[in-house]
């Protein structure tokens, strides 16, 4: 769905648009304010303030009020349970800074935009260790989904599971056009089920009967094909990920973002609500799943497995 | 979505259509009267019965049992109350006349549908003039989306905001294939939102996934990006818009009425009936938002500014 | 939406998908143990169980765990109360027999999958007889949809009304190319308007507007048009109909039942729950509409025509 959509500014006020604007709309001060200030050219920050933890890289271009988090938790980022905290931490960070108007989430690392949730988290461990761990999961959702910043995925690599998860989450989805790189929510094809409040990311996405296609398959998407069915946005050669994605968010911020965060809260309350409600209980549902023993055994023969390939 | 679909009707009784007809179907004898009573061939009324007020123009052909409702109110059909206030009172005759079958829907500005919501009636006025306003907008979709009669959007020029939700409020649309012209819900570039219930029609219409997107961005799409996600049904060169909603129309009306309003019923009313138990705080919320200072203030500054270029 | 989507599992443990599975994500050795029990190469059943009732024939491939359910009720597979009933005998047996992980549903009949309902059901019988073959046309719903077994539809033929139900039921429609054959659901065409649940399934199929059209309009569509709008899956030569569907079968059969059983009744349920919470009202509103004297009298001159044809 990358459309030539024309924007009454973008057009100017030749033409019929301006016979728009003249007498059936209108324009506030406060948006074109906020049009004067943007940069006529997007190039690279003239100033940069890093923040950075140990798995989260942070960027913030002053200028352009746009952040870059990139993800660095060799070697596919996977996400951990430092990770996520790290990621929660620096978010709410970039939420509360007011100059701060969107986020663009990639990755460090080549190849991998994120390979989902951390094995290690969820085996051999107590119940209250998975109960917290889901609990950080969840925030993730919550956070990147119910953002006032406009979020754009630069997805530079394979994004399965968790990683699938994060891109859905976000406005606008980036993918570097790449056959061996795939994104998909896989869970079915490793024995397990992906929470309501994902399944209902993904219908918002590409609709009921993709979803349940996919979901129910297991399956994971080349970019031509995640762009066909509109999992991702827009697909690009590698090397223009990251200039595609800030030159997509300068047209993003043209919006004025009060306006553009209650429209983003109407379309996507209803879900958020629905895990709001019953957050302890999706808690409880996969702490008991993952405790199963058959559950663990599983997990443990299959962390043996990954071992022995290592050594 | 002008898809090559056939019915069993037009197929004719021989092949494997005749085969479905025999056992397992039925047609009804009323259908078949109806469409008995359909001219062979579509051309202009022998008799016509125009009634007019001052910015809405009717034609009936009382032969067909179509009316054409062309809206009049230079320069760029902007939903003034009075506009408003006219149509409501043409379409209840209109529904009120059982001969009448059909609606459809154009306008008599060259290149232009309607602009959308008049901005002199949101600014400078008192609390009941807005809420007066506001019941307007919500009767004119309501006459619209759940009107007994096929109703065919002949989309002859551009359409924002107010003119995209009369278009997305009809059965069928159709749009001059000119890219001087957009169609689309621009409400967030203008520094507003569109109301829940107007979202929910363009989800209705082109899924979730683009309409966040086209909410969020105020996106305004070309004739052949709007077709391409949904939010027109054709689009056809500009001298052929007229007579395509004729032909189209009379496709429709080869279904039986009665089964086809208790489907269109079945579909909308969940969407209706969220309005309807909501209309007073709906109005509240529209009055609240357009009497703040911060509001007024910036429409009195865009009137003026319209002002001085005119001048 | 024949995408080529691409597993881990089948691009293999070496490039970037090894990473996946090594660090990010799990493999649960069930369904390991299942792929390898899975034949190599996919051909006809060295042994093959038979059983078949009056209307519905029923082979089983217990190699394969696939049964093949083949409809036979000439001349065009009405849904009689009789075919209804045996179908859900034969369908419970396959149901509760563990061996059995997938059903192919096809058509004995060439060129006719079927023809939807029996029109002499809903015609001069009692109250009591038409509450009785409604209840079984949901039944026969339920079973499809809620079916813990993969079900893939091998549409060898038109598919209109009743036809389309048990296809939109499946999980997985593939279509014999032929422009001849029709699916869809026509019931405004014949007076009549599809009940709620339908209405559901062809909304989570295709989405809301593509539904609206089609349901209103009664658009029976050839393949290559079904293909386009998602009402089938994948369209291919009418000789390739049945290897398709046992290919395709032991795509879906590579993934762990359990975890798609579950990602299955997730998407579903809401859906059933309305027809279960309302099952009765249903039945009495069908009732109520099927005995009208204008309804009964159509029919009875319909069949009256019908029989006036073929004598």
């Amino acid at each position: 769905m990358a459309l030539r959509a024309v924007s009454v500014l973008k057009r100017g006020l030749g033409g019929p648009g301006a016979g728009l604007l003249r007498s059936g709309t209108f324009l506030l001060c406060a948006s074109q304010h906020r049009l004067e200030k943007m940069p006529s050219s997007i190039g690279f920050p003239a100033t940069s303030r890093p923040f950075s933890s140990h798995q989260i890289l942070v960027d913030v271009n002053q200028n352009l009020g746009v952040a870059t988090i990139k993800l660095k938790n060799p070697p596919v980022n996977s996400l951990s349970l430092e990770l996520l905290t790290e990621f929660v931490i620096s978010w709410e960070k970039l939420e509360n800074d007011k100059s701060c108007r969107g986020v663009i989430l990639t990755s460090n690392i080549p190849k991998i935009f994120s390979a989902g949730l951390d094995i290690t988290e969820m085996c051999g461990k107590n119940a209250a260790h998975y109960a917290e761990f889901w609990k950080a999961v969840q925030e993730l959702w919550l956070k990147l989904y119910t953002s006032n910043m406009v979020v754009i995925a630069a997805i530079n690599g394979s994004s399965p599971a968790g990683g699938c998860l994060m891109s859905l989450a976000s406005d606008y989805r980036i993918m570097a056009d790449d056959p061996k790189y795939t994104i998909g929510l896989n869970e079915t094809l490793l024995g397990i089920v992906a929470p309501f409040w994902l399944k209902d990311t993904l219908v918002n996405t590409i609709g009921n009967r993709a979803s349940e296609h996919a979901l129910q398959r297991g399956l994971l998407f080349p970019p031509a094909d995640a762009f066909k069915i509109g999992l991702v946005d827009q697909i690009v050669p590698e090397d223009k990920v990251q200039s595609t994605a800030l030159s997509m968010m300068s047209e993003w911020l043209t919006i004025p973002d009060h306006a553009r965060q209650l429209t983003k809260t109407m379309m996507r309350k209803p879900t958020v609500d629905q895990l709001l409600k019953q957050r302890e209980a999706d808690i409880q549902n996969f702490v008991g799943f993952i405790s199963k023993d058959s559950i663990q055994k599983s997990l443990h023969m299959y962390l043996k497995f990954l071992k022995e390939r290592k050594g």
